[in-house]
């Protein structure tokens, strides 16, 4: 329990009365004696001996370590995330180094070098930046969007996730749909969002709008956009599927405080499965994205054996859950 | 870029043509004659050197890793934490190690073990295990429970914050208050929320009661307790003061749902501050915990100079914040 008392693996084998390359193999696994075994954890245990996880990480030329590159966790979403990636790594015995970045390219760039030095075992990002350079021997994965063909990119199944919502609204009596979203304009697996909205829309017949704005722009430029579209007290759509939860959450309070009721006259549904407090009500009837898997799987990815081809791109079934905006 | 290119401190001063305790000097920040100085930076840049963090960390005995040990990131408020820690931690050059526990005392002290392999430059920790042992060379911070008089404690003022919120409802004309709680009944720096509450309520004679229910109880017994005092429609007090904004929101779902009117006939005030997706419209009127600065506060009281003494106990101010719960 004291740090100066420096215990090595010299003392266990004084201890043990074995060699140094006994105490080396029953420290890593490899069988010995039984008599040997024995004889070293008994020495273990009496010195306290801890394994030098630096050493050992000079000497594997990798740590426990695994890099989870997010743009923060107060987003409910990447706090899910983070939580579900950290349990999946504790339960093989690894370590969440976590770096948060408000999607700030330079500063996700910084954060990938580190990670030589860290000399960790793997990267999980979350990140929109266009130019991202992930060094060739670290093994990688992508939440979300396609970094290029070494990095697997793990996402939940977007398209089927639009098509789903769209005809949910439609199903449920919605004859003028809209999508909104703000997002990054880089291609990313989000996109798929609206191509399966659009194409369930289209193949019902059922007219539709979207509107899709930059990440940069406010929730007031979609305030904008729905205050026009208000005439004599009604929303010119009924249905609406809106990218993500948050912006579920934001145009439902915008029709509340307008006086437009959700959903006898407005059914809005959201994407990602947000919850408040993490396991309470859903903030909106949703999209539910498979997050726990999701980040067992990526774990699983970049722990696994590398000499394994990988799949470039894995995406996970997603599930419709009624959270009081829709009418079912 | 690449982690099979093993560029050393060697190849770095043969490459600059001065001696390996000038390489070393350079990259500790130790002052050598310009001419050197210049000519290892070129060498560095030039060869793509990066400080091996392992071997310093075995040379100065500690990383730049800093354990973080918290229940979960689900709840908004612990998410909040983990997040105002991590850039607290970058803005100092450290990351963050995360463990999440879900309070298991056994999963704590195991890493809590775990830091010494780690060979971290600091703990902070949120914990009600009552037996954790915290090694003794390792500086540690917890927040929210004191742990003993070596481990400074850091908490928002919860006296105050209890007396804030009772003052607040009688303020508001509540003239017959409740404070509920579920929570650890071990003793910690969350009870002073009562301690204040009923300080305030004595002070201005206004009768109250105070429900406090154990960790293992359910939100159903809460149910159960405000169900018997609901009479013809109403409930026995007007304001409510709850030791957790996650329980504010419960409450305020069954009133809601037992169409009793908040905050026309009850009033609720929270504790935390939390805010639907991190930063949206606060879940309830509520007493703010000033957690980027209690974020902050911690990562300097562990990375300060040990030599230092440090106070046992440090608790920064709250705030109310109105969030619909309560008439002003």
């Amino acid at each position: 329990m004291n740090e100066n008392r420096k215990i090595t693996m010299k003392d266990v084998a004084r201890e043990a009365g074995v060699s140094l390359g006994t105490v080396s193999k029953v420290i890593n696994n490899i069988p010995v004696q039984q008599e040997y075994q024995l004889r070293v954890d008994a020495a273990v245990e009496k010195l306290g001996y801890h394994v030098n996880r630096y050493a050992k990480a000079l000497r594997m030329n990798k740590s426990s370590f695994v890099q989870v590159i997010l743009p923060n966790l107060h987003n409910p979403f990447f706090a899910k995330l983070a939580d579900c990636i950290c349990r999946a790594l504790a339960a093989r015995s690894y370590e969440m180094l976590l770096m948060l970045t408000e999607s700030d390219y330079d500063r996700e760039q910084a954060y990938i070098y580190l990670s030589e030095e860290q000399m960790v075992s793997g990267i999980i990002c979350l990140t929109y930046n266009p130019d991202l350079v992930i060094p060739s021997g670290i093994p990688a994965v992508s939440i979300d969007r396609n970094l290029g063909p070494d990095i697997t990119c793990v996402s939940s199944d977007n398209y089927a996730g639009g098509e789903m919502a769209a005809k949910k609204l439609i199903e449920n009596g919605c004859r003028h749909l809209a999508f909104i979203r703000i997002g990054s304009s880089l291609p990313n697996e989000t996109d798929k969002r609206k191509d399966g909205f659009v194409r369930a829309c289209t193949d019902a017949g059922i007219p539709f709008h979207c509107e899709c704005l930059n990440d940069s722009a406010s929730f007031s430029e979609i305030e904008s956009f729905l205050s026009a579209h208000i005439q004599h007290g009604k929303l010119d759509y009924d249905g609406i599927f809106c990218a993500t939860d948050l912006l579920a959450y934001q145009v439902l309070a915008f029709l509340t405080e307008n006086r437009i009721r959700v959903p006898k006259d407005v059914q809005i549904i959201g994407y990602d499965g947000v919850r408040h407090f993490g396991d309470q009500k859903l903030v909106c009837s949703t999209i539910v994205q498979p997050v726990e898997e999701m980040a067992r799987v990526s774990v699983n990815l970049i722990l696994s054996d590398s000499s394994q081809r990988i799949p470039y791109s894995i995406q996970l079934p997603v599930q419709f859950a009624s959270g009081g905006t829709t009418l079912f």
